[in-house]
């Protein structure tokens, strides 16, 4: 992810730009989590639509996503990559633990 | 509450309607409520709209996310006059307790 | 909900209190509906609670959900009975449509 | 963010498991994100908890969602890098059409 929070940062510097008030952020990842749930549901949900039919706008809602919260790590010193790894490592140690004990 | 509860529930009875299943209700909130945190970042974010150019957006997106609310309800038989006044006494009693002690 | 936003209202105003700025009841209300998505997961989800293990937690979050909404109301002049019954018509209405049309 | 995806359908797959249904991811989605806005809200809204206190937790919610995020890419075959890229990509050409215009 270093190279994304790079290209972000260098870019909002370029512009002189400021990022969002951390509930500004919030409230866009609401919103574009609120998107990515309405294409979910097409597909999932009620109305049946062919998964092909939106993979594409799953995919782009998902990096919108995943930017949003970009601005949010790069405007508080957060580091992606790390945090990342430790939510992986979380899963793996507590089935680890949960085999070993068995 | 009550006859909010009743009017959706004659209506979905009426055309055979049936109520979605949870999970896809909880998805349909997370896009109302993403709808609406966009209107609310419209005005109070960077983007600076005016109050009154998105008040009646507002309320209709708030409208839709209690119906939302309203179908889970009646598919779980949950009494949301109880529900509400419930959580209106926790923040009364809490406060209560506060005032007293000090 | 005339006399639930009135409740509400007068103990802010008795207390002194002000609602909170919109970002953060927007936040809240994130913060709600995720733990009622909680909730529902547990059911409907992979880790299979029965409902009525969760059913009392459920009333609980949408009350919370509820309650966070009359706040935005209160503090922007929203009548939350105009708007729930739009979100109903609408649905009566577009169904209406549907069915004399067909 | 190949490499993660790639940790984790690896770890999936050795232990047999499969990726949750997409409206649970969705749900699960909706907590963390929740999770998260709680945070936000403890500094930014009325609380004024101090960043410090939560920086940590910060950046382990933020894990969290991007963990969620990979789960459902994994079960939909999308590409993350392509999708940050683009997004990222998105911003910058949007902008470079409003500086080159004006």
């Amino acid at each position: 992810m270093k190279k994304y929070q790079e290209q972000v940062d260098v870019w909002f510097k370029e512009n002189k730009w400021e990022y969002w008030q951390p509930l500004a952020i919030v409230a866009r990842l609401f919103e574009e989590g609120g998107e990515f749930s309405r294409l979910v549901n097409h597909v999932y949900g009620p109305k049946k639509k062919k998964v092909d039919e939106v993979v594409q706008d799953m995919e782009e809602e998902i990096g919108d996503i995943i930017y949003t919260l970009i601005c949010f790590a790069n405007s508080h010193n957060i580091d992606l990559d790390k945090a990342i790894q430790k939510s992986i490592d979380k899963v793996v140690v507590r089935d680890k633990d949960r085999f070993t004990k068995s």
